[in-house]
């Protein structure tokens, strides 16, 4: 815990100021609406260590990409989600000395974020010149009207009369800090400022978004609205009104920043400035206590279905709320070209681009918390993808229709461009097909499925059968060349997570392929026909493949083996290394750590965790004592697939450990980089900690397997979940439940033939029996 | 053959102005001598296309490293050769017009670089506003007196009178286009510009080299030497003497401007400006004739020593002149801090650091054509880098005294930054040991070994030892994580060549303290205290690897593996490859030449080559089909050791046909990329292919093999080679010869018991018997 944070339910409080760690608060403290996220930079000129962040979603920039030694294949850029205009911008001079707390005496300081409701305060008492003064701040980015974010600045005059000056503004002459060569990425189109309003529409150079940012000014004095006189400033990229006002002791001065990103992805570019200023007017009018109830209405709804409740355990408490609070800041799945960036919108690491994270860790909280259109659009952004993963195979010499889905992406296109990932980390096809997979299962509904789905599986299996090649060695297809999820290893040859997920992704599109040739056989002619799809020849070539594919296997141990030849390897375990050299990763040269053991998130685990229906209760413990005695945990998408197989494994203690890594990883920042964003991908890591893993809610194929745990420190907890189809059976510690088990008040589960049927989510409470 | 060159045995000729070709034949035709190079950029203004490049053996800067992903253990710097102050420049302008080649109309254009004399000559006439001139110039880097470059610029007005201006400058204000962030690397620390002479000093960023460029005029007219009037020009980092002198139709004017780089490795800084003032006095008052005639008498004599004759084929001839031209202008062996890039000095690219190319590739020809230091002085540049080479072991986990040599260095730190290769192309360290190894066998002479040698032999042993590990799966000793010279394999494991080469290695060294022991049993134990070197423990563990170590083995084919897994591959030949995607690595994506079969360069044969002794014709035969087969030469190293083998399986037709792909893989510009620069250490491989290949001229530890064979075209063909110890026989196709089958005039060859001690060097000549 970092010592200035305090525990709470529902808050995450820093009370007092340090600014060494004032970039890893203003991560922790960032506010989101899915579609404008903002760091918790200060309002007021600060000349301290911060990371500027305002993220429009959706809009990037190809950064020219830097590399060392270019390889064939390589992309010429990387899509960055663009630092956009500061639209929170307010100067205050104190008699003409401009507050700066880097510079002010702070005598208190409070930061709250307000998961509950959904807004960040900010409240502080600061002194110079023998001035006070206490400051108050709230914003939010509001959830119902998406558009909009809004502030509310107090300053009172604590012990002197002078003048306070105020000076909003909206700049957009604003970098990234990560940009590759230092380049700007705005170009200013047209800017309009008035008294009490203006704004300024930026066009990102090369990727031509059009982005209108504009504010709307409203001033109080003493609870009563005043018109004081503005001055108007205009710069290049840079729009401003200036007022000064004259106060009193005690007297309380206020300002309402109205703001707004309109953006040419939701509007044409010619009525941005008339929509803008509809839009300022429309919140102006609501104004910002009406605006702020609906805030908290809206947030209060979302809790009803995401919410995890923990009693007995505060920190624990804290951090899943933490969590699942900034999931639905970052994605609010209303649109299907979005999807969920590493960091979502909490700093420029990864460029916001999209990672297979969202398939294999994300998926399921939206999956289990949220309507499933939700989870849909996150299938349907795949799909809409699938021409370029085409091309972008074509580029690596495949044909006929194969894809592979970039590593990294924001439109399709891939970005990243260092060989052992781009080329190989090729399991993320894998996912891509799984989520689809448990899209369906969780749904019951095969309407992606045989619309969407099937175009994509048959690409992904296109590029499976013509990746892998017969060894005539083995007389068995290899994989060869390849990185798994577990990145301490590179260019390896079959790796026993990518051939599994490979085979089964054949299985699975033969299967989707048949079930729909029986229910809609019209449908699947078209399809194949449009797929120009070979169905024997296709299909036979995936079935020699599944009966004939290779998979390590320790025979001593009885256990998958990541990769060929990893026996070869020094048999060292995690506990063998040095503590002063952890992680490995900060102190280990690149190639010792290639050819040591030690493994950074398990993929055979991953593996297994997927298809755990596959692998009885003996083979999941072998394999997880195995790998986790080797992993080193350097990834954060580590521990909760671990957390999930302990606790499968009925070891609850040990579940409980590796939840811990995750559930409060930011807000402890374990990995001392929380100042560069938050870890919103794995947060959803933590989510199946508790819900698939404690709680054993996890669909088995039709089985829902249900076998809840309880941490020691925790005397109850409970949590929504939401699956609409038949589930055959629902078990608590493998025997079958009645419905009277299950905490049900907002259920409205029909039964029927002891089949459930989950309508809407409901909310399984889990106690300590005393 | 590029169609503007013209094929002749001592010249090459290029015939017609083309500027698409601009930059590869400034490649062609750069001279050096060892201790600056020049690109054969043209002297007057030209706005065409040009890489500008004039190279000071030894004066680098550490670049910042450019990299896509940082891995830990990366260098933050490249040293790199700096494109140093242009000293040919003489801008000339014909009543007021500047001549410039891109814009006048060009009648007429020969450039010659003459082999046998070291000199480049270039003529041409041009017009522009009806006005002719024809110009003459020539230039030479003089081979001894190594600070001195001069020019000969001739003028003739053909069918006009007017004025010539002669602008002969010194510009330091240059760059190079690889410099990764666009810095220029130069500051000027003073000039000096008199009517007639002047100098620039510059120093290096960073790097803190100084050097002086100084120039000194000579004007004559119709061969009158004349004194024209001069202003003096001076900006930042920039001097100029200018002067306009009439002529009338037929005119001739000359200007001669000789040169200077005097350098802070030789001098020390405060001498700087007066060694320059002096050294061009030196030059004028011996003149450009007297110069001239000393370079070419230097050349001559050097050729007595390196030149192999041809009879019967032009374009071979003319091609391994040119490769033993540009290899004596690139290191003369002087310097033992001097190394020899793979570009020598005639280009950016790889940035004139050292490779292992110098110990493969470059070693065996400086061995047998130059006096024995020029080879000595290459390994003591290694024996001078073993701290530094200690210490980067250290960086990457190693220990006791284990080292690590660079993969690409300047001043013994490592410059590279593509993690399979810095890290894992480890086999860099076998090369240095079998340096080693051959200068001693050449030269019978011990002394390097047991001084300097036993040092760097110990280093290497010990990083060997600790980069092996035993696998217990294999009940043997493994090299896993490499990347051998076949760089189109990266992270493997048990690269035969790696694991060969080190098991020698761990050998040679037992041998060489075993023998040292026994002869110098002081020095020896001088050694084990200095080196802390726990005799018994140490060696047991050697032999202990040498003995379990792990060699991978076909045994269908009964050929050496080039590593574990290679039969898992598609087994293609390369004669399956679409010849419309050759070479692949221009046509593949690296993921795909990865995993194919194909390799750049067949590591077990250079594996083969470099320890034959070890391995029957037959052996050698099998591998060489095997491989061969499988080989796309897309390695400029890769053809010269197919020759050699081929040469030795008695297969002159296949062994001719490889050497012709190196033989003039510049002068016909096979990968269209001369433009960057020459392929100066491959072309050692050509002279490899002849002298070892066809003449059989290798020694085989105590035997010297001689089997020499003729190409079809060739009638005959001779070459000097040097041995300086007791050589136990001297074969042809296997049989015992007498000294009368050798063309000795310029030998001492001393007879005792069929041994011939071959002092000075013999001459070889081979002629087809009719």
């Amino acid at each position: 815990m970092s010592p200035e944070l305090i525990y709470n339910e529902w808050l995450i409080i820093e009370e007092g100021f340090f600014p060494e760690k004032n970039r890893a608060s203003e991560s922790i403290f960032s506010i989101g609406n899915g579609k404008i996220g903002q760091r918790a930079n200060f309002e007021e000129q600060y000349s301290g260590d911060s990371l500027q962040g305002s993220y429009v979603a959706g809009i990037y920039y190809p950064d020219k990409t830097r590399v060392g030694w270019w390889k064939n294949g390589y992309p010429e850029y990387f899509a960055k989600v663009l630092n956009a205009a500061n639209w929170i911008g307010i100067n205050i001079e104190i008699d003409g000395e401009e507050l700066d707390l880097a510079k002010w005496k702070v005598i208190n300081f409070r930061r709250v974020l307000n998961m509950k409701e959904g807004f960040l305060k900010r409240t502080f008492t600061v002194e110079s010149r023998n001035r006070q003064i206490e400051v108050e701040t709230i914003r939010f980015l509001s959830i119902v009207d998406t558009e909009i974010g809004v502030i509310r600045l107090k300053v009172k005059a604590l012990n002197f009369s002078g003048n306070i000056r105020f000076t909003p503004y909206i700049d957009l002459d604003v970098k990234n800090e990560d940009s590759n060569y230092n380049e700007k990425f705005w170009d200013e189109i047209s800017s309009n400022i008035d008294s009490g309003e203006g704004h300024i529409i930026g066009k990102t150079k090369k990727s031509n978004f059009y982005v209108s940012t504009g504010m709307k000014l409203v001033f109080e004095k003493n609870h009563i609205i005043i018109q004081p006189e503005i001055e108007k400033i205009t710069k290049q990229k840079f729009i401003a009104n200036t007022t000064s006002i004259p106060v009193k002791q005690n007297d309380e001065l206020v300002i309402y920043k109205y703001a707004v990103n309109i953006t040419s992805e939701d509007h044409s570019v010619s009525d941005l400035a008339s929509v803008t200023m509809k839009s300022l007017e429309k919140a102006v009018s609501k104004g910002f206590f009406e605006m702020l109830t609906q805030q908290k209405n809206a947030w209060i709804k979302k809790w009803e279905e995401s919410d995890i409740v923990i009693k007995g355990d505060v920190a624990a408490q804290q951090g899943i709320r933490f969590n699942i609070f900034q999931l639905n800041q970052t994605y609010t799945g209303e649109d299907e070209s979005l999807n969920i960036g590493p960091k979502g919108f909490t700093g420029e690491k990864y460029g916001g681009s999209t990672y297979w994270d969202t398939e294999a860790y994300a998926l399921p909280f939206y999956l289990s918390t949220a309507k499933s259109e939700v989870a849909r659009n996150l299938l349907m952004y795949r799909y809409k993808h699938l021409e370029k993963a085409i091309e972008n195979a074509e580029k690596l010499g495949f044909n006929k229709g194969a894809a592979l889905y970039p590593m990294v992406t924001m439109n399709g296109e891939e970005c990243h461009n260092e060989w052992e990932i781009t080329f190989e980390e090729i399991h993320r096809n894998g996912a891509i097909a799984f989520a689809i997979y448990n899209y369906t299962r969780h749904t019951g509904d095969n309407e992606y499925l045989n619309n969407f789905g099937i175009d994509v599986l048959i690409a992904l299996s296109r590029f499976w059968s013509q990746r892998v090649n017969f060894s005539p060695e083995k007389g068995k297809y290899v994989i060869l060349g390849v990185t798994g999820p577990n990145e301490y290893e590179n260019n390896v040859n079959n790796n026993w997570y990518t051939n599994t997920i490979a085979a089964w992704t054949l299985e699975y599109t033969i299967q989707s392929l048949d079930q729909l040739e029986k229910e809609y056989p019209k449908k699947f002619k078209s399809k194949v026909q449009k797929l120009n799809f070979k169905i024997v020849e296709e299909t036979e070539l995936w079935k020699k493949i599944i009966q004939h594919m290779h998979y390590p296997y320790h025979k001593e141990e009885k256990v998958f083996l990541q990769q060929d030849g990893y026996l070869d390897k020094e048999q060292l375990l995690a506990s063998d290394i040095d503590p002063n050299e952890r992680p490995i990763n900060q102190y280990w040269s690149w190639d010792r750590i290639l050819r040591s053991p030690f493994i950074k998130q398990a993929d055979v685990l991953q593996g297994i965790y997927m298809l755990e229906d596959r692998y009885d209760q003996n083979c999941i413990k072998r394999n997880f004592n195995y790998y986790e005695s080797r992993t080193v945990h350097e990834s954060s998408l580590s521990a909760c697939v671990h957390s999930v197989l302990a606790s499968k494994t009925g070891d609850i203690d040990r579940a409980y450990d590796f939840y811990l890594r995750t559930a409060r990883l930011d807000l402890d920042d374990y990995n001392k980089e929380v100042e560069e964003g938050l870890h919103i991908t794995s947060m959803a890591g933590t989510w199946m900690s508790v819900v698939e893993g404690f709680g054993g809610m996890r669909v088995r194929n039709d089985l829902l397997s249900f076998a809840p745990l309880i941490p020691q420190k925790w005397t109850s907890y409970s949590f929504n979940v939401r699956f609409r189809e038949n589930i055959l059976s629902l078990y608590v510690n493998g025997i079958d439940i009645s419905l009277s088990n299950i905490s049900g008040e907002s259920t409205d589960v029909i039964i029927y033939n002891k089949k459930y049927h989950l309508e809407k989510g409901i909310k399984i409470r889990i106690e300590r029996i005393q």
